[in-house]
């Protein structure tokens, strides 16, 4: 017998209790879905699963470390799935494939098959589906898509179906990228998130203008919009709705056998509940996002208080509840057929109030962020190589490098905004999915250049140096006599390619040789002692080794490499020194003026500083200063943390206003040493053939012992009349237009002057006059902005005293330590600066993008230099050797996946009118592209790959009163099987399946 | 696929990931079962659910109120079942059926039907199986015996199972009869407990002791043994194995695919809290309590973890893990065959550390306390009654109030250890459990003494005055005019009985008169103030009325009643005085005595105290003291609460050494009425033809403005040399010794001379010298002890300041609010005193005892008397009119069943060697107590009725060596169903279902 309580709307008084079924099953009634004419409140159970956070991704998955937060993925996936099958009408989303497939595997076939159905039935619907919910500020596009088609691929050859929302819901603001990119081109309906500024939202609540047509992307307009829904608080239910079972919530209490039944209580509190949520909504359907962090742990707990307000409701008639996910309701919104606003560019950055701006974790953890980039062309290259000599499904594959990479897209990852064991964490899983592709590589290697090698079954000769950020390297420190250091050098880009090798060495007596036994011009630059203490005390820190020698030099040497090739390069020991080796050089004027081409920088000697910026091929000459500033952070309400930046002094003090300078001169590149401070030290170079400056900076361990955290940034400023208007990138992709304190959907109230001005790079920013163009490029994701006219600034590092209140509940203060001692940690990195005739700016800046990206990938070996070139292949490309890619298109995606077909993604690299040459449609020959291999099939798919491009449809939403007409769209044509041409639109990127 | 880690448990370096089962079903390995010559480890899944504490028991029905406690019964249970299912080696066991019923009435047929399968295959066993954990201190053996056959009942109804096992774990202290009667003679094989005192159980982990066999009884000795079971700790798992969902336990990390693996560290930890626990353990089977308090919310948090460790221990291999319950641990035990440790008495007081007795709670909230009692009684006369008519199932029926009951035993409920919330919420349940049966008795008596209604369809003529308690009863207050008060009182003893009934009138213009005709003496007592404002201020805080008038006195009468039977009495008005008006007496001597009959008291008129007690028919003789005294309790460590006893201020102070007395006199009682300070009022009552003392004594508001809690006791002093001896009932049933400052099974150290030399009582204590016996005998569950020779205390009241850290988390301070303001509560209650030669105090003890548990039920309705006698049988029996049982014997259950059958409990009310004359076997002639009905079949069960007492099978435990020969056990043979007699031995309690 199954009690349940019925009674009429209008007559609460009176409750009477009726058997609805005498049967075997009863229960309540909920799936009567949408109802026309009534307001529908669509009931979303979800959980948010954050793939690693306070918690590593593993402590999540199986619930320990439960001291720290009480999560366990294992119990939410378990229990979700029992209830699901309990009852047909309940409904469920699920996001964070790198959970899921953790589950999935340790399922037995019959769970697996019951999940199928729950699948194919619509109870279980994927929402996002990549392999975490990426963040959208710290994150490059080319990672975002990798991640992203790691968990579709999964779940379209495990389910066959593809998700149709986007799920942001925390990531801490919102990109153009994933609006357009990540979002329509992907094939998504709709985007859902939490999180925009406070301001904005309160804007929106008035004229209900939460739920947006979102176009992302200048180029493609209307063509790459997407429905958007922005919620109304915060991805948790209404208060009092969520049925956590731990939680406080008042239990629908409908059992007349039982005291305090207060069914009419709890209908009326949705009621009023879904009432205040309509009134800043349009059409006649809200959603409720029914879950929050690690929710569900046992989801009968929430389902059944929601089977009986859905029942209750229903019965009470005032609204319409149902069990319903962002597909269903984003069906009922198309279906609504009213106009919606427009929204362009992106919702960056995010404050929550006045005083908090999230943008501080635009810059945190920058040795995080530095190591995501790194691995994330050396990803991309390691996959070419695989994909060239065959993946090798058991291993050693690049799969668990995809895995981390996955991983350390999530927001609480590469944000910097985890706790600091849940960093190592990611770290230790970079690392060690770099070990595998390292293997990967290696092999390939092996097999690419021998001319004898049976390739089936490879031997490594290679080995590589990861650790070259702190300037170890064995191979090239260890050269056995008789032998030569072989340096392999390998090109992912589609180019021909020019570009320095640097390497530690014990002395200049070494001679560099190349495939032809030319030799090659090398420079000697002597290790300064900033460099020497950095490798000892991390060769301490992470390898456990006190080295015992310090290499004495750089050796600096240009080398030349075909696309998708390779080239070999021999380091030989001579009796004498080998190449230049440079003098720190006695300048004798007040102007010091380096670069060995057309670009010159010139310094004060008195200062140091940085005084003029002079490319005499183009003929711009800007004065310009560069220096480094922190802003400085104590205790606070608001502090500055992993999240925030919130400094408490403003302006930044001044590191320095006058500092020596070292000048080292040499055949390829002039530099100048500057130790701005005890803790700043920079490399100024100018490299020949280069037009662009490189600023190495290592900074670091910035003090707090006089109880200020530090927020170091280094800005560059000249006379140019900016207007307020600069350009920062959206996910290295497009450039967006930024204008100091102004928002383009608001009346903006600046509350914080600095902060509020910063936005995320992962490409660079520039900024432009009536005749100049100053770019910067980044090696990694930063935060930047620009200030004052005239000026930008890019953060490089910080350390913090005090956790900022947004739940990692530490300070953002990273420390490295050796066998005797802790100290803040030191980062190096690099910035590049050009400068262009306004408007040309771009072709700099997209090549040298590429390159930073993608720098050679090195692999070593030791042998005689004849014997060597006698049974390997030096010198060689993969494409038809007459071939190129155009300048304007990048290859992207290049992989072997497990089923054996390979994924290509080609992406154009300029906006619509970026350039006047570049931003036209272009071709690519794939038939030259894999000139030794035959394609058989080619499929175009969307851009994650699960779906064919062909039958990707898309909604038909109405967008109010914009008159403007949109400039057509230019995109390629659909490729012909027999040409294998492919067409690229500007911005386009293009996915393909192919079997070879 | 499903992966599952193997390994060689000699070679834990290696860990191997394994493919156990590559088909549709895989798991772990979990149903091994016992291993004979390895140490088994019995994994016993439990959750302790209260019924009612923190939280109102549907609250923890529901999971509301989460603030106060995280807990939700139906979760625990739906979770549970849905575990259960999941893996057939998986065991739980559950013991509230006051939770189960209420789940149980709400699931589909399917879960019922898939539950039953669960029962049957010994997945979930039922333990206890009460409608509550009963406590052992506060309540009354009729009350554990009606509750535990409540929830017997359900379990045989729907399951057709027997539980094997006791399942005490919580209760604070444990008493004899809980041992023999509700554990041997119920069928249980063993009982589990965890609470004993510290110092014992320090001892018994030191010889292996902790598991005994226990003969609670003198009288049965071995016939009623039972294995006992108390564990070493708590009833929670070992540290670190409590696997609540969200808790913060090392959950077992077996998946190769994921970090921190730590199999091999988690099965050390199961190891060496094994070991440990088989350090105090004899044989090779210890038992580890899987659960806790309303645990196994998500009860598959609990089941992952103890599959992963069953498997993964059992391959290790140095213990065996299996899933078990008490009754296969028992089996397991017996099978051992060794010798255990003999227990005889009981495991009272209950001390968890020398600061710490749990001997407050005997006392704790003497209202509550006093109305279960005062509710028990009416429960067993309105059984009878609706027997005598037929019972109901539609209602009304008794079945509410025997829920209401059944909840109220609880080891926090009765005990006075719940939140006030909850009380109230008990105290609500009671009084709506007691309106069903008043309904169900003004219809019986109805049906009953009408001449000519028909049965079947009766309408009640009559109320009662369930407010006399505040003297309060309309009925009687406002006689109409032209007709009289009927008076109908029911005896529900088998005996033939004369008492004194006694209401509230308006004046003395009234005249009693017997159902003959004949005037019955009457004595009219002047209404004193106490009584008037104790009426009014309850009138107006829980009726909300604010009386006008105040009866001006009470009427008094002797009233006789035949055994199960009714009489009827007159009251009409008269024009002049009905009867005798007391009036107050102006002592001459400095001696006072009162007493109309044999028994007299002396008072000294100077100080009021009472000087001596004597009988003159047996000649006894006795200086004697009675005085008030109180326990100061202020801030400390360990204040005194909820729970424990722990006065900072001993020895206690003395109320008032002088108080004035004002004597009533009488032809029925005399009075002695004194007010020992504001707040203690004593009324001491000598009636005419009965041999005791009354003390009623009214007792609040207790002042606490002084910043002192206090504890009120009355202690009672001779000249008696009692050398540390008294004697306490354990639960109204068998008399125990105490000996002070003494405990059998260990040397004690005595920490607290008072609270641990406190005892609980429910019928009495007494005490005695080579000459005489000093007996008293309490209306309600409270604490007493003899803390010097020759004394006997009694705690009557207690109001506290602060929480006594054992979880309740308030101050036991009860309070009462009018309209205008709140006071301590107020208690009244009567205390009644004996002398008699040593050996001979029984008699008056056991009949006296069943007089007070068993008060007249009356019933009130106005009619012309003539009219009424004319349509109405004004007296009579049901039984035989010249049979009355037996003196030593209690009907104590007569219950028509809800299919139809009769449940018939006879109880022998003396123990082996109690009473010269009485402690024999003794017949009950079945025939002649049902004088009007013909009984069809007889079957005699258990003592919760659950199986067939012949089919009962006893375990044959081995008792290490007590050589002393036990003295022969009488019982009553089988009843022959054709004589239908029933024998019954000393203390024997013999239950039958019969069928008319």
């Amino acid at each position: 017998m199954c009690n349940l309580l019925k009674f009429p709307s209008s007559f609460w008084a009176f409750v009477v209790c009726v058997v609805i079924s005498d049967e075997l099953s009863c229960g309540y009634e909920t799936g009567g879905g949408i109802v026309e004419g009534k307001l529908n409140v669509h009931l979303v159970p979800h959980t948010h699963d954050d793939v690693g956070w306070l918690k590593t991704v593993d402590q999540y998955f199986i619930g320990s470390n439960n001291t720290i937060q009480v999560a366990c993925v294992e119990n939410v996936l378990d229990s979700v799935v029992t209830s699901l099958l309990r009852d047909p009408n309940r409904k469920f989303i699920y996001a964070e494939m790198a959970f899921f497939q953790r589950w999935w595997l340790i399922q037995s076939r019959e769970i697996q098959a019951q999940v199928k159905k729950l699948v194919s039935a619509g109870q279980l619907e994927f929402v996002n589906g990549g392999w975490c919910m990426h963040d959208e500020a710290a994150t490059h596009y080319i990672d975002m898509i990798d991640q992203t088609t790691l968990g579709h691929g999964l779940i379209k050859s495990n389910f066959n179906v593809t998700p149709r929302a986007g799920w942001q819901i925390d990531p801490f603001g919102h990109s153009a990228v994933q609006a357009y990119l990540l979002g329509a081109e992907l094939g998504f309906d709709s985007i859902h998130f939490a999180r925009i500024d406070y301001q904005d939202r309160e804007k929106r609540k008035g004229d209900k203008s939460l739920e947006v047509i979102w176009r992302g992307s200048k180029t493609f307009g209307s063509s790459s919009q997407i429905f958007t829904n922005v919620f109304p608080r915060h991805y948790s239910p209404p208060d009092g709705f969520n049925f956590e079972v731990s939680g406080f919530f008042e239990p629908v209490q409908d059992e007349p056998l039982l005291f305090d039944m207060n069914v009419k209580k709890r209908v009326n509190d949705f009621i009023d509940a879904a009432l205040t949520q309509a009134n800043v909504t349009r059409t006649n359907h809200i959603m409720w996002t029914m879950g929050e962090d690690f929710r569900y742990q046992y989801a009968e707990s929430w389902f059944k208080q929601m089977d009986k307000l859905i029942h209750y409701v229903n019965m009470d008639g005032r609204v319409n509840a149902l069990y319903s996910t962002p597909s269903i309701y984003t069906d009922a919104k198309l279906a609504s057929n009213i106009s919606w606003p427009l929204k362009t560019h992106d919702y960056f950055p995010y404050a929550n109030n006045g005083d908090s701006y999230w943008t501080g974790y635009f810059t945190s953890r920058p040795t995080l962020k530095g190591y995501v980039r790194l691995l994330s062309g050396y990803y991309l290259a390691s996959r070419q190589l695989e994909f060239m000599v065959g993946r090798r499904n058991k291993g050693p594959n690049t799969s668990s490098l995809g895995d981390a990479l996955g991983i350390a897209q999530h927001h609480d990852a590469v944000s910097g905004t985890a706790k600091q064991h849940t960093t190592n964490d990611y770290q230790k899983r970079l690392a060690i999915g770099a070990r595998g592709a390292e293997a990967v590589v290696n092999l390939a290697l092996s097999c690419l250049t021998s001319s004898t090698s049976n390739c089936t079954v490879p031997t490594s000769t290679f080995s590589q140096c990861p650790l070259l950020n702190i300037s170890f390297c064995p191979p090239v420190e260890n050269i056995p006599s008789g032998k030569s250091l072989v340096i392999v050098a390998y090109n992912a880009l589609g180019w021909n390619r020019t570009a320095f090798i640097k390497i530690p060495v014990k002395d200049a007596n070494l001679v560099v040789q190349d495939n032809e036994g030319n030799t090659v011009e090398a420079q000697f630059i002597e290790f300064d002692n900033i460099t020497s203490n950095l490798r000892s005390f991390y060769m301490e820190a992470y390898l456990g080794i006190s080295p015992k020698d310090v290499p004495k030099y750089w050796l600096l040497f240009q080398a030349y490499v075909p696309p998708l090739g390779w080239n070999t390069y021999f380091v030989t020991q001579t009796p004498e020194k080998g190449g230049y080796v440079s003098v720190i050089d006695t300048p004798q004027n007040e102007t010091v003026e380096i670069g060995p081409g057309s670009l010159k920088l010139s310094f004060s000697l008195q200062s140091g500083q940085l005084k003029r910026i002079n490319n005499s091929r183009t003929g711009i000459d800007l004065p310009i200063q560069q220096s480094y500033l922190w802003y400085g952070s104590r205790a606070d309400n608001q502090p500055s943390g992993a999240y925030i930046f919130h400094p408490t002094e403003s302006p930044p003090v001044i590191v320095s206003r006058s500092v020596p300078i070292k000048v080292i001169r040499g055949p390829l590149v002039e530099e100048v040493h500057q130790q701005f401070n005890p803790w700043i030290y920079q490399v100024t170079r100018v490299y020949k053939d280069k037009e662009h400056a490189e600023f190495e900076f290592t900074i670091g361990p910035i003090p707090t012992d006089d109880g200020v955290g530090k927020e170091v940034i280094t800005r560059i400023a000249t006379d140019m009349a900016t207007n307020k208007v600069f350009y920062t990138d959206s996910n290295g992709r497009d450039f967006l237009k930024r204008v100091r304190d102004y928002r383009e959907d608001w009346p903006l109230q600046v509350t914080q002057p600095v902060a509020g001005n910063y936005y995320p790079l992962n490409l660079g920013m520039f900024t432009t006059d009536n005749k100049t163009e100053l770019s910067l490029l980044v090696d990694r994701a930063t935060g930047g902005g620009s200030i004052n006219d005239g000026q930008m600034e890019i953060m490089f590092h910080r350390r913090m005293l005090y956790d900022d209140h947004r739940g990692v509940g530490e300070a953002l203060d990273e420390i490295a330590c050796n066998k005797s001692a802790c100290e803040g940690l030191v980062i190096r990195g690099n910035l590049y600066m050009s400068i262009d005739h306004v408007g040309s700016g771009s072709r700099w800046r997209r090549t040298t993008g590429q390159e930073i990206y993608s720098p050679f990938l090195l692999a070593f070996t030791h042998e005689n230099q004849e014997d060597y070139k006698a049974s390997h292949s030096t010198r060689s490309t993969t494409m038809d050797p007459n071939y190129v890619l155009p300048p304007n298109v990048a290859l992207i995606t290049l992989q072997e996946l497990e089923d054996g077909n390979v994924l290509l993604r080609l992406a154009h690299l300029y906006e619509a009118g970026e350039d006047v040459d570049f931003s036209i449609l272009v071709k690519v020959e794939l038939k030259k592209l894999f000139a030794a291999k035959k394609i058989k099939t080619i499929k175009e798919t969307s851009l994650s790959a699960n779906q064919e491009k062909s039958s990707m449809k898309r909604m038909p939403w109405k967008v109010e009163d914009r008159n403007e007409s949109e400039a057509p769209t230019v995109r390629g044509a659909p490729v012909d099987p027999s040409d294998l041409v492919v067409e690229l639109g500007p911005m386009e990127i293009r996915t393909f399946i192919l079997k070879f």
